[in-house]
Formats: structure tokens, C-alpha cells, sequence
């Protein structure tokens, strides 16, 4: 496999709307995307649109905030109440072989390929697995390239 | 202040060589800087690069491994033992501007701006007044942009 775009990052937040206030009033965003639930994920999930060099887009921050107390989210947030970074998201051209090769090298994929919040199939691996981070793989959106 | 770049993801690790591994061989890293030590910070230090969109330079990753008990990613580490997210940092035009600006909104900025991996000034930021997150400001390095 070679090394993917970072799409971006997960950040838990224990409340959406205030998280939103927080990266236009301190840090500055004036891109940020509609809030919408991801039934799958049991989250309300936006993602906040940051530069890249030279005109591009950067990786985004993807605000999560859970949706019932089941989420894994909520969970999270639970060792975590004040939220914090909980996911890398890497694109990948192809989903189906990107769970081939981590299977291949012993990783535990959690759970089937399902459709993530850009609308593109995605997985996740478990962090013991990934140098201690939580790993989204997701396909690269066509539109986009 | 506008959103900058991120420009790295610092992510702390128990072993850096184990890690550089991981990125090359799991992740498909081909292009990784050589470690070298961060006396301030007491840690060894290298970065990951990865693709941005249209051929630019993505977002990085900062492997951190601790020097000495005394680092505060060895404090970190203690109770993330497998490693894991650190910190987010953003590039910034004028670190001076910039840590007024924080805290002029009551943000607690965690020391005096001091030279950072890629050379140029930074500053912490305290997590629980930045949602959660350890944020690292940085000024733009001036020859890469």
C-alpha cells in the first residue's frame, strides 16, 4: 500500500454546537460544513474545512458528537469529557484491497465496509493494531479528484 | 485570526524506530525525515510526510518518542502506553500576533514562544481551553510557502 491524503481528522466533542462556535471564534474557520446524524456511527457529525498549499484543501477536522448514549463516541468521551482528537482518516483508491492488506499483515478491520460521512466506503482498525491510533481507511470521493 | 494549515499531527509513541517501521511498512510511508533530538521538548523527532491534493505536501505526522522521564510525552505516555494523537498544530503568519490574540480570549499559553521542530517559533496551548485538543501554533516556515 502506499500512503494516502490524510482526509481528516476525528475530533470527539461533547457538544456540537459549541465545538462549532469554538473553531470560528478562537480558531478562526469560516468553512464549515452542515451538521447532519450518521445513523451508522450514532453521531451528529460537520467538518470544518482548513488550507492547503498553494489554493488546495487541507484535511479537514471532523467534529463528532454522539448521538445516544450507545455510540462508541459517547463512550470515548466518557475517559475524555472534554473531547480531543479520536481518529485519522486516510484515503485509499480502493477499499476493498486496502481491507486485503491490512487483514494480510494481521490488523483487525472493525467491522464491515460501510458508507462514512463523505459518502465514500470506509473501515476502521483497532488502534492497539495502528501504533496506537484509530484508523478510518476510506475511499478517495471521485468527485473530488 | 484565519484558520491556517495544519501542518502536523504530533502523534507520541513509546518507540520511534518501531513507529518508522510501522509507517513504512503498514501505512506505505516512503518519504520520512531523519530523527534527530528536541532538547526543549526532551524528544526525538521525526516527520512523516504525506500527499496533499493536486501534488502539494499534505498535513504531516510527528513521531515523538520521549528522551527522559522528565518529557512531557513521557508523562503522556503513561497513561496512553500503546502512543497515540498528542497534539494539532497550525501554521500561523506571526507567532507574536497570534499569541495575543489567544489570549486576549483567555487562553492559557503554555510558556514563552521558543523554536520548534521545523525550525521556527511556536507555542502550546493549554487542551481544555482549546476543546479538548493540545494545540501547537507555529510560524509559517517563510522558505517552504
Amino acid at each position: 500500500m502506499k500512503l494516502g491524503r490524510i482526509n481528516h481528522i476525528g475530533v470527539a466533542v461533547p457538544d456540537l454546537d459549541a465545538a462549532i462556535a469554538y473553531y470560528r471564534e478562537v480558531m478562526g474557520a469560516t468553512s464549515i460544513t452542515e451538521p447532519f446524524v450518521l445513523e451508522s456511527q450514532q453521531v451528529r457529525v460537520c467538518f470544518v474545512d482548513t488550507p492547503g498549499l498553494s489554493g488546495t484543501s487541507g484535511t479537514q477536522i471532523e467534529l463528532l458528537e454522539p448521538t445516544s448514549p450507545q455510540s462508541p463516541v459517547a463512550k470515548w468521551l466518557e475517559t475524555h469529557p472534554f473531547g480531543g482528537q479520536h481518529h485519522l482518516c486516510y484515503e485509499v483508491p480502493d477499499i476493498h484491497e486496502a481491507k486485503n492488506w491490512f487483514e494480510s499483515l494481521g490488523k483487525r478491520v472493525l467491522g464491515d465496509p460501510r458508507i462514512g460521512a463523505h459518502g465514500t466506503p470506509i473501515f476502521f482498525l483497532h488502534p492497539k493494531d495502528m501504533a496506537g491510533q484509530l484508523t478510518e481507511i476510506m475511499e478517495t470521493p471521485k468527485a473530488v479528484h
